[in-house]
């Protein structure tokens, strides 16, 4: 029925379970964990592309031990580098490295479809 | 900057989280699971009301044997129940029942302004 006020809502989540399915694919097709895509993205989508570990943790919305280590592997992989902060030089900035950057826009870019779908489908939620 | 092209799909990240945090919560807040809440959606939302278990098994993309455990569960907790198909008198059809109904309603209704903020924000993905 095109009455049905729940079957975009319905096809929205299915919609919503494809596009979280195929960015973790993404990601692991470029050698990044899911975690390591979300991290690197919440790095570069900064207002001035550096954040802090704290930051982290309330973007990412995961635990400050979960986000340190997340980080420290990042470093290890080469994906980001820490710097010090000229306004307090006991806080760390985390910028993405020319490698991090590369693989974030492989992702980001292979994503534009799936990003696109789900536009289309949320849109439709609520309008009738 | 305004011109960071990840600003913007951080965002609708963390929109993200918080719209399926929120959906959980709610569904909770009824006493469903939020697995339950996704079965009921995904009958609800389906042309005709009702769903089979191969139909769920693909729209919620677990196994057969989660949904037929899951199905039964909701069954014994009063929110589906089972019909027969009029086609293949071998195949049960799951529908609503009055009270899956109802909190499926007030799960849905409830989530209203956070689904309105995840448009808002997937909107301003890729427009830069």
């Amino acid at each position: 029925m095109s009455d049905n006020r729940y079957a975009a809502a319905a096809r929205f989540r299915a919609a919503l379970r494809q596009f979280l399915r195929g960015s973790e694919d993404r990601a692991r097709s470029v050698g990044l964990t899911p975690r390591q895509h979300l991290l690197l993205l919440q790095i570069a989508g900064s207002e001035d592309g550096t954040a802090t570990i704290s930051q982290l943790v309330s973007g990412l919305a995961l635990s400050q031990s979960a986000i340190t280590e997340l980080v420290q592997r990042a470093e290890l992989a080469g994906l980001v580098r820490r710097s010090q902060s000229q306004e307090d030089g006991r806080v760390s900035l985390l910028s993405l490295t020319p490698k991090g950057e590369a693989k974030l826009a492989a992702v980001h870019d292979a994503l534009g479809p799936e990003r696109s779908e789900l536009r289309r489908v949320i849109d439709d939620i609520d309008q009738a």
